[in-house]
This record gives structure tokens, C-alpha cells and sequence, in this order.
């Protein structure tokens, strides 16, 4: 079937230029017609009802305040709105269990209406995937048969909330850790459900993260993954008495060392008795000990070492730096270790210390640049205080706090009926944050001299659009004191004609945030960005 | 292919006794074997590689911490895990896969062995789903070859963690609520991804919900569904004007009223005349009585008006009873009102007062009954001070707050090994509270006289099991300090055998949270329950 929305641009195929012939579906196969509130279908029915369900309408997608005190959100979720409406259609059985939902009384015409409508008759204007975003400027504009409209707000909300909110969360990350950081998504396990956990693996992706955990997630996004072990890996050895295989081929090919073993017993005894290190440690554990000659015989390119099962300075450093010595004169390099407990500070700087001193001692060269990799409920603050503290972590691993966007767990987006008819329509409310603004909208970004943004703009679809070099005056749509005059040095018009793939998405996003003036983007009390029309 | 676990039960069929001839797979086609972190796959090579791959391992999956302040848990999540492990399959692209995200090192055998693997090998003991539970206490305990077990790690935690903590939130909710209330789960929009969502519908009506907006989850666990329109469809109206088909066959059919607009206009009219009633309201916005007279011709015997869209004393009561009343004439019973915005206490009563006295003046009986639902945002504590101020809901429609667990949005669950080949094994800790507790373990609830549980307690498998009447010393097992004699009246063995469908874990939740003793239940500062070996 090759049911084709009005979108502006297309779906490229990754890395290369060949277009697919249609659309695929949602990466969630569970995100189908069905997926929405059942307000939804009694809506299409009385508007069926009352011969309304073709008049044109017109929906704005928009948020109300940034997430995590911040002044900026990165818009994310598109792709799978896109995917979703270019493959719209109920099954039979669908629409048997939406008979089933609504009144007996319901007529049967409807029915025969709902099995024959998709979305060629929707068009979609959305501001590019992967861009810095913010309160009331509509993220969409979704025009087509008000009955069909309204039976993507569900969806589409769902799918641009959480996406959104979590790409936020992984670019805040990003900022804080800085740039040079290696950053890790380890959140599936405490994701809230299955894709919770694949959707915030591509999100932070997007977001600025550099790898992932989740394999599914690596599998259908082309995400890098990492991981290595984990502490029940260690515990389960005894000793390195039962390691049975104990061979390793240099990395060269060129020699084969019959027992590996032996030669890290050997480097551990020369560690101990160096006088620099004397007691510094004294036994290492030895089930640790053969959980890491275990794990650097299977990997003895990608050899990293979680370093914290018993004791990290006395047992899981000792240990490690044993292996990768044993490791360097079979020609391998070591990766380096996990830290997942403790003081991450301290523990890093002593790591960093003993790292230094067997590259002097030993003259192994850039022994001392071994990376460090830092996980344990990491989150914003942590970062920001490991800053403050000093570290040596090369590479940080979070999991909970980024994907379950434990700051802030909700991003408020709202799908908002704005025109119908060609009639402007508004919501109420007493709250004045809440009122709706009406008709259809075009919205632009205003650069200064000095390339930051300053301003995003919205017109009515007829007004004249803003130009370089000329004066403007910006009112905020609901307090006539705040108003500005603004001349552009740049107009960026923000819903564009395009749809790139997740890699592109990801460059847009970093580099849109390292554009960002950077008072709007403090951790904390950062100025707000202006909106206005 | 007709895998099957040893599991200790196996699933019902819903309703009927059927049962059937192999176990589906999990509810999100998405839960796959590759659905896991990369570092099990690493540690099965590691494994497999030192020949460990068949080591039988004992690991218990526990949480630390109850979420929300409170002292209790609610235990969900088993059934999906039970429906992952009895599909548990490589095809051979994910084979293909993990193999290109490894090394090349690694050695075809592996991916053999791979190939072959299902959990035919795996024994998972568990508490029954929908259980009061407690930290510390193994919810459930999975045993098999260590390499094939650590694969499960991932997926298992992921589908427990949100599962029990949303089914937590919900009995929370319900708590507060209290048992008369009606509870309508409104959160796909805002739930972190689809099945975010999906499982959010599933898991409040496991912890005492009473219905969902959300038809795939009626769909999918034949969860009641609930909804009406939205403050779109109000606005999406210009007046009365519009309606073309006015007619109304009245509920019992000896009679069709021909304009039905007049009808409305009419008591309309009555209202406003009513000496009771002057001053109260003026011109009602008529774009929303046009909304509610087609959505009562679209749905007359079902009809519930959203009333907030302009002002809810000012038009949008007065036009809903306006019609409500029309439809009485009809032999319809209107359903209620629905209040999204303001203050829901004072709103509710003043809605209530409105209603009784049309009850009075028009002698229309029960109408000062008529339903009213609240929603905006309502969570834990707005339900609190709601009952503080005293209020009129009836039901309350609950979203944001409810289904990403905003309060606290991630359940630490860990899976962790205890034992392999017979030998105890422990993760030590500097915190304490992390150190795991090694051995095979039974767990017991004791209850006292009162017939409230008194405190779970652990014992090594070969122990002889707590027995009624008999007086048992009980230690806690981090803290000498804390020990205790109990003379229990009732011991129930916490892992069972038996797999029970959602309606029956719903009422198990309910009726386990009725039996607790109420200052562990409360909502603030709740005595905590003790567990001890």
C-alpha cells in the first residue's frame, strides 16, 4: 500500500541516496490507529454525525515551558509521527473492537467511513527533527479533516513528548559533561517499559550521546554500542584455578603465550613489590582476578575492567593493571575499567595516579592515558559537582536519571485546534498561560550581529514575513508590555521542507546548541529566550 | 515451536478455563532476545569461551528501595517476563548481529551456540504478580546456565521496574482516592513512549483503576474504556445554527422529537428564568452549546459534556444542563460533566449545588446526582487537599502524574547472583544497604493475630520453614541490633505456583493493600515493614 501524506520532504535511506518506495511503519509495530484515547473515535462519530468530519482544520503541536528549568528543548519524534500517518489505515479487526468500544446505536455508515479514510488528505509543516525549540512556537502544524486530525493527537503528542523530553535531557547532559566526555546510554533496565528504553536509546543518540548499551536499539538505528561486564561476571569465578584455556595468540600473530595466567601472576607480584606502591595493596582478590584474565582472554582488543566487586584501589585496580601489563607484551592495549561505586572523584584521580605510575615505572608507554569509564546514577548535578571536585573519567555511563527524565518525568506538549474553516479558534482559560493562540501560523528565527539567535517570531500565514536589515516590532502575544524592536541580521523560517535521517538529526541538534547565546544555556537561572509575534 | 520454561504455573486463558497450547510472546513485539545490553553478550562469549557458559547460577531480582515515601511495593511484570522467556529465540539476523557487534575475533562456536539456545534450562520461581511487596525480598528468583541467564538480566529488570512502579502509583492514587471513586487512567499522551503508555493502562488497572482512555490497551488486556470529547470539539463548533439533523428518536423509540435544538433552546431559556437562578449566568457561548446538542444527537444515552472550555458557572453548566434536560424529555439519562481546569473543589460543588437545584425546581429525579469528573493534572497530593476542601467529584481522570511516576520516576529493581555451581555468592558494597544477600532463599509472610502481615522473612532453602504457632527468632540481616521473637498465626510461602490472568492480579493487589495494617499505608511518613532471615 503506498498511502503518501502531503509532508514536505521525504524519508531519505541512510548513509546512501536511494529513496524507498514507501514509508516504513513506526519502529513500535504496537503504534497503530488503535494507539489513541477513545475520545478520539466518539469525536470522529458525532462529528460523522453532524456532517462535520471533512471540514478542514488546523492543529498546532507546541509546549508551554521548557523542561528541567531550563530555556531550550530539542524537538524530537517526528520521523515516527511521519511514519505513522504515511501508514494510516485501520484493519478490520480495528475497527470491529472500535464498534465494539462506542454505543450500540452508533450507525454503521461510520464504520464504512473509518475503514476507508487515511492520511492523503493530512499535511504536516513541522519544524526539523533534532532543532532547538521553544514554548508556543507550534513544533507542527497538522491540517486535513478535522475527524481524521483528531485521531492523531493521541499518538503524535505521545510520540513528540518523551522524544523530546529525553533528547532535552541527553543534550543538558552533553553541556554539563562537556564536550571532550565520551557519554554512554545505559538505560534500558530502568527505562519505563521496552521502548521507553529503545526510544530513549535513540533520543539521546540524537541528543549528543556517543553509544548505547541496548542492542536492539544499535540493531535498529545503527546506534555504536558499548559494554563489557558486570559484577555478577566477576563473582562468578572462584579463582584462577579454573581457568582451563589459557593460551593467547599475540596481537600480531606472530607467538602464542602458553599461559596467559602465569604471566599476570607474575605482573601482579612485580606491582606489589614496587617500592612506590608498597601498601598500597597487598592480596587481590582472586575470583576478580579471574573474572578479568577470563574476560581479556575472550577480548584481548576490547579489554575494560569493572573494577569495584570488592575493593577498588587494594583489589579491582592491582588486578586490572596486571592483566593489561600481561596484555601489552602479547602487543594488546588495554581499553581500561568501569568505575560503578564510590567516591567517582577520588577513586578516578588514585586511578589516574596508579595508572601514571606504572607507565614510569614499567615505561609503558600512554599506560597513563588508560581510560577511566564512570557509571552509578549519574545525572546533571553529579556531573556538575565532578566538575567542581576535579576527576580523571574519560567516559561517563548514565542510565536512570537520563532515561527516565527523573528531573522532570513529562513534557507538557498540546495539540491545539487553531483554525477550522478558515475560522481562527481559541481556547480559554484562566490561566493566561493556557489561552491557545488562534490561526494558522508561520514562525521564524531572527540571528543578531553576532550570529545567536535572538527571537522566534510567529505571523499570520498572509502577513508579510520579516526581513534582514529591517526594523521589526515584536509584541508578546499576551502582555502588551513586552514588546521589542529587532533588527534581523538573519530570518530563519522554522518550518522547513525537509525529513533527514537520525545521523543528520544529530548533527542539526549539536550544532544548533553550540549556536545557542550561552546565558540561555546555564544549568541554572538561564535567561529565557523571546518569543513574540 | 512449542518452547516452554519450567515454569511453576503456566497462563489462563482469560475468563474461561482454555488453556492454551503454547504461551504467547510479550504484549510489544519489540521484547526480543536482542532487546538486552551489549555486556550480556560479552559476558556469554567470556563465558562460553572459559567453558562456564553451563554453570548453573541462582540470581535473585529485588529492589532496595520502596518508591514514593511509602513502605510498600505492588509486584508486577511477571507475566511478560514468563511470555519472554517461553519464546526466548535467536533468529539468525540477530545472530548476525551481535556477531558484527562483537569482535572478529571472537569464534564461530559461539555464535553456534547461540543459535541453539532457548530457556527450555531455566527454572523462575516468583511472587504472584499483583503482590504486596517489600525491599530486599527476592520478587522473583531465576535459575538456569549462567550464560543464558545473564542474558535475561536486561529484559526481565526493564519489565518488572516500570510495571510495579506504575501499579504502586495506582494503588497510591487509589488510596488517596479512596474506594468509592471512580478511576480513569488518561495518560498515553504523556506517557514516555507508546508503551510507556500501554503499560501504564495495564498496570493501573492492575492496582485498582477502573478504566483507561487508551483503546489499544482495551484492546490488547480487555481493560474497560472510557472517553467523550475534547475542548477541540467544543471550539470546533460556531453555533446552533450549523446543526442540520436535529432529530432525536426519544430512549424507548415510540417518538422521534423533530428539532431538538429547540428543545435545548428552551430550557435554556426555563433555566435562565428560574428566580433561583438569576444573576448566575447570561448568554451562554453558543459554539458550545452547539458542541453538546451534536454530541448528545451522536450519543443520547451516553451523554458527558467537558465544561470548561469558555467558563464553567457562565455557560458551560448552564448548557449542559440545558440539554441534559432536553434529553430527559427523551427518557435519556445524561451521564455528567467533566471539569479540566480551576479549582476543582469549589467548581464542583457550586456544579453540584446547580444541579440539585434543577432537581428541585424542574422535579427531575436523581439529577442533582448527575456525574462529575475532574482531571488537570490531579496527583497524589491534589487529591489530598481535594478531599481536605471537601469537593463533588466523582470521578477523577488522572494522566501526567500517574503514568511516568512523576514523583519519582524510575524503580531501582537489580538482578543479582547468588549462587553458582552450590556456591554462595555475594556483592560486597561500602553502602550497606547495596550488599547483596547470597544463597538460595524462601521467603515467608508471617501474619498475627489481627491478621495483618507482621514482616517477611528469608531463610536458606534447606531451612526448616516458619510454622504456625511456633516461636521463631527473626534477624535482620545487615543489623544484629534489630532482631525480633514472632509467634506467627498464619505463614504464607511468598513464591507460588501459579500464573493468573490481569483480572485476577488486579483483585489480588487490591484486596493484599485492603489487608495491610493502615500506618503502613500511609500516604505520609508510613511505618515500615520489617523483613529479617
Amino acid at each position: 500500500m503506498d498511502v503518501k501524506p502531503k509532508v514536505n520532504g521525504d524519508l531519505k535511506d541512510d548513509e546512501d541516496n536511494r529513496r524507498p518506495a514507501a514509508i516504513d511503519g513506526p519502529t513500535n509495530p504496537m503504534v497503530t490507529p488503535l494507539l489513541t484515547d477513545l475520545y478520539q473515535f466518539t469525536m470522529a462519530y458525532a462529528y460523522w454525525k453532524a456532517g462535520k468530519h471533512n471540514e478542514r482544520a488546523v492543529f498546532d503541536l507546541y509546549f508551554r515551558r521548557n523542561p528541567f528549568g531550563g530555556e531550550y528543548t530539542v524537538f524530537a519524534g517526528l520521523e515516527e509521527c511521519i511514519r505513522f500517518i504515511a501508514n494510516f489505515k485501520f484493519s478490520k479487526e480495528e475497527i470491529a473492537f472500535v464498534r465494539e468500544s462506542l454505543s450500540p446505536t452508533c450507525e454503521d455508515g461510520f464504520f464504512d467511513y473509518l475503514e476507508g479514510i487515511d492520511c492523503s488528505d493530512v499535511e504536516v509543516y513541522a519544524i526539523t527533527e533534532g532543532s532547538v525549540v521553544f514554548p508556543k512556537v507550534p513544533l507542527m502544524r497538522v491540517e486535513g479533516p478535522v475527524a481524521v486530525v483528531q485521531l492523531l493527537e493521541t499518538p503524535y503528542v505521545n510520540l513528540i513528548n518523551y522524544a523530546s523530553l529525553v533528547t532535552t535531557n541527553a543534550a543538558r547532559h552533553r553541556f554539563v559533561a562537556g564536550k571532550s566526555k565520551v557519554l554512554l546510554e545505559f538505560g534500558l533496565r530502568r527505562a519505563q517499559g521496552p521502548d521507553g528504553g529503545i526510544g530513549a536509546s535513540k533520543y539521546c543518540y540524537m541528543g549528543g550521546f556517543d553509544a548505547t548499551s541496548n542492542c536492539a536499539a544499535g540493531r535498529l538505528f545503527g546506534i555504536p554500542l558499548r559494554g563489557t561486564h558486570s559484577h555478577a561476571f566477576v563473582s562468578s569465578f572462584m579463582g584462577t584455578d579454573e581457568i582451563i584455556q589459557k593460551s593467547l595468540r599475540s596481537h600480531d600473530g606472530s607467538s602464542v603465550c602458553q599461559d596467559f595466567v602465569s604471566v599476570v601472576h607474575t605482573w601482579l607480584s612485580k606491582l606489589k613489590r614496587l617500592s612506590i606502591l608498597k601498601g598500597v595493596f597487598g592480596e587481590t582478590n582472586q575470583s576478580e582476578l579471574a573474572a578479568f584474565i577470563s574476560y581479556a582472554l575472550a577480548f584481548p582488543d576490547n579489554f575494560l575492567a569493572l573494577v569495584d566487586t570488592y575493593d577498588v584501589m587494594r583489589s579491582g585496580i592491582p588486578n586490572f593493571c596486571a592483566v593489561a601489563l600481561a596484555l601489552n607484551d602479547m602487543g594488546y592495549k588495554a581499553r581500561g575499567i568501569r568505575l560503578d561505586s564510590g567516591d567517582l572523584a577520588y577513586l578516578s584521580c588514585e586511578t589516574r595516579k596508579f595508572f601514571q605510575t606504572v607507565e614510569k615505572e614499567f615505561g609503558v608507554p600512554d599506560f597513563g592515558k588508560t581510560g577511566i569509564t564512570a557509571s552509578n546514577d549519574l545525572n546533571e548535578e553529579t556531573l556538575d559537582a565532578l566538575n567542581k571536585q576535579g576527576h580523571e573519567v574519560d567516559a561517563f555511563g548514565i542510565g536512570t536519571n537520563l532515561v527516565t527524565c527523573y528531573a522532570q518525568a513529562a513534557l507538557g506538549c498540546v495539540f491545539k485546534l487553531v483554525e477550522i474553516n478558515n475560522q481562527p479558534r481559541i481556547k480559554l482559560s484562566e490561566d493566561v498561560s493556557k489561552v491557545s493562540i488562534p490561526c494558522k501560523k508561520r514562525s521564524f528565527r531572527l540571528y543578531g550581529k553576532e550570529g545567536y539567535p535572538l527571537l522566534d517570531i510567529m505571523s499570520g500565514e498572509n502577513e508579510r514575513p520579516p526581513k534582514v536589515g529591517e526594523r521589526i516590532l515584536c509584541r508578546h502575544p499576551f502582555n502588551e508590555s513586552k514588546r521589542a524592536y529587532v533588527v534581523p541580521q538573519r530570518v530563519e523560517e522554522l518550518m522547513k521542507e525537509e525529513l533527514p535521517t537520525l545521523k543528520q538529526n544529530r548533527e542539526r541538534c549539536i550544532s544548533q546548541l553550540e549556536q545557542m547565546r550561552p546565558d540561555h544555556m546555564r544549568r541554572l537561572n538561564p535567561t529565557p529566550y523571546k518569543y513574540m509575534e
